[in-house]
């Protein structure tokens, strides 16, 4: 990457971030009846965030060296898709908060938080072809549907993981569910936006693959921190997956890693009472160190970054700002390089 | 009409039930993993129902004299959005049974409905283009996806004059309710069926308009049959609505026309407990004959599908063998022919 496009990348990123949040704000203002119907959406699309999605899309417009603007209603689109995820999820999982504000299912009721929901995911394909040219319309509703269906499949096998016994959940299962929860809407984040300002199908799957290795390095660094990252500044780690033995690539790596002593051990640790948990923390710290599990998942987080970083780097680029806007904001999120 | 072409037809809506069946049946076997996400979503298409949207769109495009097999995707996408409005709304309202048989969140739970529901509404999407040339995306996308919005309005208004009391909701409220929760996706329908034959823009705004007369007839007819409906058969009214104070067009129209004594007495009448329904029944219906319920509520219903037939006969139609079924449909809908 070239140093001298640092500062020129840096002013764009809060421009197009500022763009967005108008944008959003906007497409709120169009349409408010009745009343108890939108507040929640307002609420939900207001509730901040790093607008990551929204930002892809505009930065895969530029990549192609098209106009940041001519992805602006896709970027919006993806946005409210992602908050109508978050908004029934957080129904499905009975979550009370989410960035620090009550969830729309506490704050109103359930059925506030399911018709809300049933119409921002209506709300996004409005905005998705909003101003778009015709020969535009099907790359980017194939796209766009395809991830959001495999979204609900990712959410579906996430819940239906709860279920399951830790010996019933493999490493190969657990990437496929994170891939489809999580990844593939990076991916299309990216590709979308190229496809809305002209991108060739050959383009565009290619940002597609760069947002899905993103989306997966993400999420597994999100199971680390949740575990390690914060070690170096409070001398312990936060453990909330531990506490509430989420089946993180993590823990499944160490039950696969362990022998039959092991896996017994970490069993028994798994089913300590929540008034011992520091002892429950402990237990599994020591199983995960015997395993190998860090850096195992450093490693395939690390791997998986690289090859992002190597296809943005080999993209035939045309306005190489925004390749190395992308490069940078996919080692920011990676918590590299600060 | 002319009777010579109604053996033509009524064969023909036979065929155009099977083909909408089979179509429904391929869409189902397209996809099916995780399997805990299809199951439902199979399980609600093959409830069986009157396949009244489905039927509309491949009559649509007969009417501007395309093929119906032109708007078989199209059919099928009405069909799956139709069916997840209903999966939801029978979440929202904690109805147990459809079409005698447990509904998705009594024979799953409540995550399955939301979250299949959720699929159903993407699935929707995925059918409605499929096949399609792109000059025919943008106009049946904004069709879909204004109608979609609407239908959550529609569902968000009926639940909102569930809490307001008798005086807060006007006529014009109650129609403009029916219209969006059920009338505009029969409008739709037809629309959109024609529009993928290649319909222009004022044949599709035509039939839009037709079937949302004829949507708003059938709401209306459904509030009438619901109280007067089976008194020929049965001897004596069922009054569903009646026993679950439900705001119909009869009950918000016998209020409005009462005095206030007649208000206090209705008023009176819908607070009695329901072991003291069939005294209930008759202060009701009295109070509906005295400020003329009945007629006002056929009155509105027979103006509505004149129209609709009006419009119909006045439709430039290319193939009249569709005209003459849509003539007939309409009148089997609303139970005036047999």
């Amino acid at each position: 990457m070239r140093p001298r496009l640092l500062f020129f990348f840096m002013v764009q990123i809060q421009e197009l971030q500022s763009r967005v949040e108008q944008a959003l704000a906007s497409a709120l203002r169009e349409k408010n009846t009745p009343e108890s119907l939108f507040a929640p959406i307002d609420y939900t699309l207001s509730g901040g965030g790093k607008r990551l999605r929204p930002l892809l899309a505009l930065m895969g417009a530029g990549m192609i060296g098209g106009k940041p603007e001519e992805a602006l209603s896709q970027a919006v689109a993806l946005e409210i898709f992602h908050n109508f995820t978050l908004l029934h999820d957080d129904l499905m999982d009975k979550s009370p908060l989410r960035r620090g504000r009550e969830t729309v299912y506490v704050r109103w009721d359930e059925n506030a938080a399911i018709l809300s929901g049933d119409a921002m995911s209506i709300l996004a394909y409005e905005k998705l072809v909003e101003g778009l040219p015709a020969d535009r319309y099907p790359a980017i509703l194939k796209c766009f549907t395809a991830t959001a269906l495999d979204v609900c499949r990712g959410q579906q096998w996430d819940m239906d993981f709860e279920k399951y016994a830790l010996a019933e959940v493999s490493i190969d299962g657990y990437l496929e569910m994170i891939r489809l929860k999580t990844a593939v809407l990076l991916g299309a984040s990216l590709s979308i936006g190229a496809l809305a300002a002209g991108a060739s199908s050959r383009e565009a799957d290619e940002l597609f693959e760069i947002g899905s290795l993103l989306g997966l390095a993400f999420q597994i660094q999100d199971d680390l921190l949740d575990v390690y990252g914060l070690e170096s500044q409070f001398g312990k780690p936060i453990g909330g997956d531990i506490r509430n033995n989420k089946k993180t690539l993590l823990l499944l790596y160490c039950y696969q890693q362990l022998d039959a002593e092991g896996r017994k051990a970490l069993e028994e640790a798994l089913r300590l009472p929540s008034d011992r948990f520091s002892e429950k923390l402990d237990l599994v710290l020591a199983l995960y160190d015997q395993a190998g599990v860090r850096a195992y998942a450093e490693d395939l987080v690390n791997d998986m970054v690289e090859e992002a970083l190597g296809k943005i780097e080999a993209f035939p680029v045309s306005y190489p700002a925004y390749q190395a806007a992308l490069y940078r904001l996919s080692n920011n999120l990676l918590s590299r390089d600060h």
